[in-house]
């Protein structure tokens, strides 16, 4: 079982149900969307998905990126794809549109993004940089460096990538030492190293467009005297063609756990007389750049999270129902059944599912609230999804891609001893996914961003508000006395309540002692997490219930839904059941546990 | 920081506090054993874990062992530190001493193979699975098999395997297929293929003893018809000089995910006339036979886990002293620290230590009760201690490698984006790891093993006298009036309350529904684990409260011992904020759960 095929149905069920796709349709600037429009792109996205992406996904871990003199070579057959990637537009697909971008709202992106990661990571990466690099240079770029790098960025033709981190300076930004001199025409001489640049050389394409954080002479210590350059691997002339090579190299690339095919690598900048650069912005303030990029791509990285749940639950499922062993407990029968009639087995599916489902929706709300938060007529609006926004992106983050990491362990364990065999394939899922709570800043920063700048800095007036909804959806749940739907309800309160003591205790300690807090830091956003995907589950549970009973009483047309219908009542309900009552233990470890973290001395460790 | 130092500190500790050698030496034929010599045997123990075997641990993840025309070869020095472990009599350790073992108890060899898997696990599986054979014929071979075999294998001249596994037959013994001919001289020819033999060819010794598991002509179906044989890579002549190669081929090895240094075989016996085997015990007995073989294996496993994570935590902890990154959080001074200062550095660090302690007192608690079942006086005693051992015997296994795979983890993520880079070593920890809740039963099967057979069979009688203890303990921990012990008590309480409520769950429900039971196994073992954990740390925090108050009142020779103590203590503050609220949720999953897990038809997945 190595294809990747979407999961379409759940992806509709979200934009008609949990985010809906109506809402963006609705918001200025829309109107030539359509429904069907992006249903036919989710359907053609899942073909180049499954089709062309997936069967390179082995690939590239076997084969890894090589690097031979200088220049880094990918596996077998992805320049091929590459280009098939590019030429279909699927580069352009979220750009802006006004350098060529087919201006996609976040919300669908965000779906085909996860489809892209599920199908192969290693290769989504390339995109998923370059993004990055063109929204950096569209919100900071002089108009000649949109004019110049834009166009050719968004069809795919040129790669970027983001060059933070040093040696001695990884989640420090504060340490970075790499140096820019200005030249009298205006350019840049840019000299440093920096480390783990995914896809800071490949043979893709014929030019990448490097940004990379530097100090020019005389800036302030620290952050604020960081500037962002753009430093091409090759000069462009005026007429646009490729000219000299700039003096950046590949010195090496990484031997890695995981995402093989995917080069990391060491770049050196300014050997001999520097690179040639460009400010991009003003001076002093890359970090600020920077951030828009991060944020941006911490989003990104919690898709990631949820594309490679998403596969390794189906290549699970797909071994639980074919494997077969050992007989049924508690059946008379003795004849041998298929690993998926295991209660055990189960469960580790069920915990798959309803985990990635919870990601997914939780994701897609989020995705709505930032296309909400740049294009909605009313301000007030535009800055509460905005504030929303800001809140989740570092629980999208941290969390879709822990739970990745413990959602492909267990489709490890769904194999047996086959999932530790390479060839199996579950395993190397597990490998890519480690990678995702470490880069992008590890969940430790989420969790120090979530609890500073996103719940003490307004003391919790943007999570209150989220509380208040998820109140809202318990007594919705409450309202009509159906026993399955009154069961999540209580499960939601439990954590609802939960959350709220939590953000309490944050508000309070963070002020008074900020070591305090940060010790609880991590548990409360896997506690928010859970919570968050729980009340996402909860509402997925209500519109289901109403699919059902609308079809019990007039026989509707979504018949061939109703299947999908119960599935998702009973993965809701496992998910309230096994998922958020771990909020009880976290919540411990957030308002109790700071004391026994700080105690203990530095030498008695 | 690639060096494994074993952790005598606590592993003295346990032997006095927790687990005590006292005890052991008061046994019958325990005269011989002397503290300072049971203390100079881990002195020994581990400088051979750090000096030879942990730097070959990278190597054999590197290089790996490799098939070449049906002979498997061990990395580079493997052989050298083979010979050097034989010579050095560590094989014949804990081998029973009527054939040239030093018959050390359990107790003192769990200590010492803990440091053969901290320092190099795919090194020491080959010692480990030798000893499971050995075990196998000293309890159930003929004495004619016992002087064949045994002095070579417990010298470790020749090593032992255990072949279970066929391709349609993982779990599930009653498949196997592999079959046995009787011939006319008592000897058998055995045909069949057996997967996933560990070590089951090398070039370490000149002869291989493989064990394994066929079906006579005419046995019984299921797991009632398998037999045990001894199949030697090469035949054995009368003087014990070898003879001609046996019909037992290598036909390849797995390409895994972890453990690169220990060939993983699949063995093809009897491709022409047969391999010569013969019977082991009495026909049809050989499920029983390898069931003893497997609760010793199991409990190794367990062990390997405990290894891994000592290895990982103290890799982990150099770095994190090491690692110079960001200002610390609170403090006037913007000086760059280490990241140990870093609340969530040490959070993470904390839930290594604090769970690598519990689990390594949980097994030495069990390992003294195997010394006690195996050799006290009094009968009744020795039942008791027996059932115990038994009971433990699944959670020990499932808890210490579940949770191995999450601290090596941890491991990794404390590293940040190094952790990712093979070459910095934490990751290979991780991947060797994630077989260890696979193989000798997954978790799954441990669990099934621990509800049924150990739990519901005697109706909670032995679980319960283990809650009485613990009850015992939360008394113990309130008499003093101590703030910080109470603060133990009461979270060990409600461990011990969440216990009690779930085996009351298993008990009846076993009976009722065991599909319901089964459900909620493998979040049973993982509450069973923390809160058998929770109640060693507790009585470590009880001896160490102990300790600093014998000293503060006659200012005594432990002068130095005083600093661990106050780390003791607080670990076990640790644990009781952080690990033992986990609990709760886990309850849940149990008592609650079992509905969700059942409820979704097949093909709603």
């Amino acid at each position: 079982m190595n294809d990747y095929i979407a999961p379409l149905r759940d992806m509709r069920f979200v934009l008609r149900h949990l985010a809906p796709l109506a809402e963006v349709m609705a918001l200025p600037g829309q109107a030539d969307l359509h429904a069907d429009v992006a249903d036919a792109i989710l359907e053609e996205a899942n073909k180049f998905a499954s089709e062309v992406l997936s069967p390179l996904n082995v690939v590239g871990d076997r084969e890894g990126a090589h690097w031979l003199d200088g220049q880094v070579h990918t596996a077998t057959g992805w320049r091929q794809a590459y280009t098939q990637f590019s030429e279909g537009g699927w580069n352009a697909l979220s750009c802006p549109s006004a350098h060529g971008g087919q201006g996609l709202p976040r919300l669908l992106s965000a779906l085909v993004e996860e489809m892209w990661n599920g199908a192969n990571l290693s290769f989504a990466l390339c995109g998923m940089l370059t993004r990055g690099a063109i929204e950096a240079l569209e919100l900071c770029g002089s108009p000649q460096q949109k004019a110049i790098y834009l166009p050719k960025m968004i069809s795919g033709e040129w790669t970027g990538t983001m060059n933070l981190t040093e040696p001695q300076a990884g989640s420090d930004l504060a340490a970075v030492r790499a140096r820019a001199l200005p030249q009298p025409d205006g350019s840049y001489r840019v000299f440093g190293q920096k480390i783990f640049i995914t896809y800071g050389d490949h043979d893709l394409t014929d030019n990448i467009v490097h940004l990379v954080l530097a100090r020019m002479p005389g800036a302030p210590e620290g952050v604020k005297g960081i500037s962002l350059f753009v430093v091409p691997k090759f000069l462009v002339n005026a007429d646009g063609s490729l000219g000299a090579r700039n003096e950046v190299r590949c010195v090496s690339i990484e031997h890695k756990l995981g995402i093989h095919g995917s080069p990391t690598a060491v770049l050196s900048f300014g050997d001999e007389q520097g690179a040639t650069g460009w400010l991009v912005g003003e001076a002093h303030h890359g970090l600020a750049y920077m951030f828009i990029m991060m944020n941006a791509a911490r989003f990104s990285v919690g898709i990631e999270g949820i594309g490679l749940c998403e596969r390794a639950y189906q290549r699970a499922l797909a071994y639980a129902r074919d494997r077969v062993q050992g007989t049924e407990a508690g059946a008379s029968s003795r004849d041998k059944v298929a690993i998926i009639r295991h209660p055990d087995v189960r469960r580790m599916l069920l915990q798959m599912k309803s985990r990635t489902e919870a990601l997914r929706a939780v994701a897609c709300v989020v995705a709505l609230a930032m296309d909400e938060a740049q294009s909605h007529p009313d301000e007030a609006c535009r800055l509460q999804r905005q504030a929303f926004v800001e809140l989740m992106i570092p629980v999208v983050k941290g969390w879709s891609t822990e739970t990745a990491v413990q959602v492909t362990s267990l489709g490890v364990q769904v194999h047996g001893g086959m999932g530790f065999i390479e060839e199996t394939g579950a395993a190397q899922h597990w490998r890519d996914a480690r990678i995702t709570p470490i880069y992008e800043g590890t969940t430790g920063i989420q969790a120090a961003d979530l609890i500073g700048r996103k719940v003490a800095r307004d003391e919790g007036a943007t999570v209150r508000r989220v509380i208040d909804d998820m109140r809202g959806v318990v007594q919705a749940l409450n309202e009509g006395d159906d026993p399955e739907l009154s069961a999540i309800a209580s499960s939601l309160a439990q954590g609802v309540a939960a959350l709220d003591v939590a953000v309490q205790y944050i508000v309070d300690q963070y002020s008074k002692d900020v070591r305090e807090a940060l010790a609880g830091a991590v548990p409360f956003l896997a506690l928010f997490g859970i919570v968050a995907g729980g009340w996402q589950m909860a509402r997925a549970a209500l519109a289901a219930r109403q699919a059902l009973d609308r079809d019990q009483c007039t026989n509707g047309e979504a018949a061939a839904d109703l299947p999908f219908m119960q599935s998702k009542l009973h993965t809701a309900r496992f998910y309230a059941d096994h998922v958020m009552p771990e909020v009880s233990g976290l919540l411990h470890g957030v308002t109790r546990g700071a004391q026994a973290v700080l105690a203990l001395s530095d030498e008695l460790f």
